[in-house]
This record gives C-alpha cells, sequence and structure tokens, in this order.
C-alpha cells in the first residue's frame, strides 16, 4: 500500500454526513446480550460484507451509544436486517426507548451466540466477533457469520436522503 | 473484547452468499489510476461509512480483481455512487470489458487524488487510503475523504436479491 501522506482531508464532518446521506442503505438493527442476560440493540446502516470464505461481515458501531460496551463484552452480535415497512421496529431502536422495551416489537428469538435475532427478518445474521478494529468515534467490528436464517420474499426498507424508503415492484413481481 | 472461540462458524461460502443478496446496497464504482496512469475501476456494494471525523469510509476490494493491485499502489480511490438508470455504466464496470473501455460512458473527471470521479454521481468521495486490512479473500479498505462532490436529487440504483432495483417516490417528491 502506499500511503499518500501528502494529500490531506479537506473534508468538514459535516458536509461527509451530508454526503453520506446520498448512499442509500438497508436498515438494520445490531443486536447483543449483556452480561447480565439483558437484551442491548440500535439501528444501523453501517454493515458491508467482507468475505464468504470464511463467512464474514463488519459492522461500525459508534464507541459513545449505550449499547457499545456490552456488544464488545460479549463478543457477539446479530445482525438483522429489517423488512419493508417496520419503521415502528427501527425507531424503537433509534431513541431514547429503554433497553427491553425496544424489544417489546416482533418476534424476538436467541441466536446459537445469544444474541436476539429477529425471526421475520430478510435476514438475520448471527455473528461472533472476531476483530475490533478502532477507528476514531466508531469500531470496526469484524464479525463471523455462525448462523443465519432467512424469509422468503419480502423487499427491504431503505435509508436515503435522511428518509425512509422502499422499492418499486421488481420485473415481473406481483404485488 | 471478548473473543468467544468456543462458537464455531457453521456457514458455508454458499450460503453466506445468498443471505447477503437479502442486503439491498447502493451500487457504486470504484476508481483509481495505476502509475502508468490509465484508469481501472470495479462496480462494488461493499461501502460503509466509518466515522465523521475525521472524515472516513471503507470498501472491501477482493484481492483477485484485477484493478486491485493499481487501487493499493495508487494509495488512493475514488467511490461514485451511481444514479437509477445507469445499468449500462454499472455492467460495463462488472465484466471483460477493458479498462479504458469502462470510462467510455459518463463524464469523468480527475479527483484531486488522481482518482477518477464521476460528475454526475449522487456523490462521489475522493479518498486516500490510510489502511489495508488483509481479510482472507478481501482487503478492507480504511479510506479517508479528501474531496467529495455531489448532484442535487435524483435517486439510487440498488442491488437486492441479485437484480437492481429502484426506489418508490419519497412522500411528498414529484416526478
Amino acid at each position: 500500500l502506499t500511503l499518500q501522506t501528502d494529500i490531506q482531508p479537506s473534508v468538514a464532518p459535516e458536509r461527509f454526513r451530508d454526503g453520506m446521506r446520498r448512499v442509500a442503505a438497508a436498515c438494520a438493527i445490531i443486536t447483543a446480550r449483556d452480561e447480565d442476560g439483558q437484551r442491548v440493540g440500535l439501528a444501523a446502516t453501517a454493515i458491508c460484507s467482507v468475505t464468504a470464505d470464511p463467512p464474514r461481515l463488519l459492522v461500525c458501531v459508534n464507541r459513545s451509544v449505550s449499547a457499545h460496551p456490552a456488544i464488545v463484552a460479549a463478543g457477539a452480535l446479530g445482525v438483522n436486517i429489517i423488512p419493508d415497512g417496520q419503521h415502528n421496529l427501527i425507531q424503537r431502536f433509534s431513541g431514547g426507548t429503554p433497553r427491553e422495551e425496544r424489544f417489546a416489537i416482533g418476534p424476538w428469538r436467541t441466536g446459537v451466540s445469544g444474541a436476539p435475532i429477529l425471526a421475520d427478518a430478510l435476514v438475520a445474521f448471527d455473528c461472533r466477533i472476531v476483530e475490533a478494529i478502532a477507528a476514531s468515534t466508531h469500531d470496526i467490528l469484524l464479525c463471523e457469520v455462525i448462523d443465519l436464517v432467512t424469509t422468503e420474499g419480502g423487499d427491504p426498507m431503505l435509508y436515503f436522503d435522511g428518509a425512509f424508503r422502499s422499492l418499486t415492484a421488481a420485473a415481473g413481481q406481483s404485488q
């Protein structure tokens, strides 16, 4: 890798955030179980496939969110991709809702790792964390997928330009 | 971080890939300029915001793709988020199209880093690579955003379940 140390950053945080609003992403809920067995979770879009062999993905989690210490202590997490229309579920995991109340909506199960898994997620990845890479305000959590659950059909809920959005019907798809 | 070494992976690569097909993502073209000044690029969806301060994102690139050595040698890359409907552009960067022919469509400019930047991208991030983290078949490229270009309006092209998809009109959005 050539490190281009002579090129200096010139993008302010707010401008970067405005740019990122233009990158549509699937809505997910990241979950874990803390040392007392209590469930924690947060809404997230910073999820990325890494490699299929071994099956690994990554999530970026702000170290200042209340669920962060529990996720890292558990060494395991769930990535639940949310179906279209479940705004209420996502919003429950975005604001100041108390921990256990967040899990009052939805058919939550416990995965192999101990993490809460949403049974009707488009896909839910049950993961163990293999590495936490510090990156300023966030941790990049490199995760190995130990189990996954998918549901047939259904479309995703997207987040774009600060709003929840839906897909149009696919070619040949009846609704 | 607690490493859960007693939990073993049990998901085959093909099952992981099937699960990942259920995670909708924005379509992007990752670009760079090789040591001879030739432009290289590939279509990708594995892009993720990391932190706003300093402004950083990451992309995961398969080490076996032909553009990989040039990207790492350049130490800089462009992340161009593709507007809805530009299937031809994306497909040109997905198959066996020769390097320079890939750039025959679209208003390509040269960014501060030297990477090709698509002038009509929804947003284009011009980046220097600050770290390459090996992860089996792929490299996780941690990138600092040194410049970005956005276009007003427009919707993204999404990839979901192996097909290109579009967003429905937003609430209050006229088309």
